[in-house]
């Protein structure tokens, strides 16, 4: 663990096996991360409480899925520390801390807040853990003094918001805290199957590591270009999920190939579809493989994570003994 | 520690030296409550924060003197578990799993949020750890599955919360937590020098184990019925702060002596205040003395709290094991 490399902290809400949503939104990056950074990933189980605490039986056998997928995508526990963010109490600690630091009305403009409320009426979310919702995400990102967040551009605002608690943390007590900083990830379009934005409650996703034939079902079967209704018609690929996948899946010159031979007719859309296959169905093996593998031994998936829980505490106590120091607890 | 017993928890806030008011007002119950209940008193230092963070400085010194204090007015470390709320982790962990299912206007709807909203003008209260205050002090209380909660009559509201939100985590999870009761504090009026509350900001207080010098003094020069201007004028005990001390003080004979007295100036108040220094004095020595040998052995006082985190660590993390299991989270 180098003190050198920048620190990077991000975490993920575990709602089951992730799909090719997940990997092109988030996953590839983490991957790439782990390269120039000291990366902690982590399995956000409690702020999966704050939307969905009256049906929590489903997190743990979820977390495992999502754990699985984590490395069949690349991240590699030797460098990356994996582990479960109830796991590590300091994250308690730290929230109820900058709590007390936390004017209300930060958390009541929070554009997420807002529109959650107005979005999920099913249930009632006017609690005040949803609402401390970027206190918590706070806390997991300082915990361990990481100065680079990956982030789409929908969590930019709560990500500043982070830095406003940083900063009048460090008025407060003292200089303790970087103020973290947005990566900006580059969240290339995935849709599903239907056309629609590929997400587990459509039931239009192609799961990471997905059986060949699977695989191959879902993608012969899946909705094009709309208007291109026979072989001869031109097509728009700006309008067809297949054309989404293989800008995230195949090379360069398939892409401009698909993209040239799409508008003039000079493939059919199952040709196009083939053509992804040949790169798709790999990939997916290839963690199909890392997949069987670890839930064949699944005393080593344990070891990994409950490494991962002990090395992300030692960080976030040593961390912790500055805070508590710094605001005179101590 | 049997676990027969009624288990009883109480905090105060770390303020520094506490005074009369303290010892009549708590103390002084907490000390009859060890007979029979198992009883968990504590230094509600996080608490502290949640008016006073920015001011920390002060929180570790006046945590100590209370603590000496507690022990002073007859506190029994060897059969109560003294401890330190940011010692015991869980208290912040069960914080936040409360947080998650408490709606917001429950906390609004508090009447102590909205009082001091309105009385401290001087720095800004609209903070989310201050809101969540009654979520804290749930967690205080149901962590280590206390059934009694001495209270005084404005803290009912906040107890009834408490089991509001009890039955709404044994409702999604399970019965895992009693609801927990108040015993109700007769507690007596007590002034101070001044005639008005005894509080340390109006300087107007009288310290456990305060010197005999200073006490006499103190007592000699205490306002009295303002109505009695001289020696024959008859006065009236109900609005003298001597007579208040005489009723916590000194036994029924000499109060009844006092009351009648007073009414028909057979006393004067000098003799009044001697007669109350004759049990208030060798009262203040024994703290007094209990003071100075706890302050002698730092090492012992150390010892003390250390044993108490450990025990009341113990007890709330076998608690926190059937919380994560009921939600499911372990
Ligand atoms: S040719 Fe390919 S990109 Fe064009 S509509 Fe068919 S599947 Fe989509
Ligand atoms: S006699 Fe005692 S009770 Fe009466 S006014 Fe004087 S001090 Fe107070």
């Amino acid at each position: 663990m180098s003190s050198k490399r920048p620190i990077i902290v991000s975490g993920m809400r575990p709602t089951g096996r992730l799909h090719l949503g997940h990997l092109h939104g988030a996953l590839a990056n983490w991957v790439k991360l782990q390269d120039d950074n000291e990366c902690f990933y982590f399995s956000a189980d409690w702020h999966a409480l704050t939307t969905n605490y009256h049906d929590t039986s489903v997190i743990k056998q979820a977390e495992r899925e999502m754990f699985v997928d984590f490395i069949a995508a690349g991240i590699d526990p030797s460098r990356s520390t994996l582990f479960i963010q109830s796991r590590v109490k300091q994250h308690a600690e730290l929230n109820l801390l900058l709590g007390m630091i936390t004017p209300l009305g930060w958390l009541e403009r929070s554009p997420t807040y807002k529109e959650q409320r107005e979005n999920i009426t099913d249930r009632d979310l006017a609690l005040y853990g949803f609402l401390g919702y970027p206190v918590l995400m706070t806390a997991d990102i300082i915990l361990y003094k990481a100065t680079r967040v990956p982030v789409g551009v929908d969590q930019v605002p709560h990500l500043e918001l982070s830095r406003e608690i940083v900063r009048k943390f460090n008025f407060h007590y003292g200089e303790v805290f970087p103020e973290p900083q947005p990566l900006l990830t580059a969240a290339p379009k995935i849709l599903g199957t239907d056309g629609r934005k590929m997400s587990k409650s459509y039931g239009n996703t192609i799961d990471l590591g997905e059986s060949a034939e699977s695989t191959q079902k879902k993608i012969m079967g899946m909705v094009t270009d709309p208007a291109r209704k026979r072989r001869q018609d031109p097509g728009n690929p700006d309008v067809c999920g297949v054309f989404y996948l293989h800008k995230v899946t195949s090379d360069a010159e398939t892409v401009a190939w698909v993209d040239q031979n799409c508008r003039t007719a000079g493939i059919g859309c199952v040709d196009c579809k083939k053509k992804l296959l040949e790169r798709l169905l790999p990939q997916q093996e290839e963690m199909r493989a890392r997949r069987e593998a670890l839930l064949a031994k699944p005393k080593d998936l344990d070891d990994i994570v409950q490494l991962g829980n002990e090395k992300a505490r030692a960080a976030a106590e040593a961390n912790m003994v500055q805070v508590r120091a710094a605001m005179k607890l101590e």
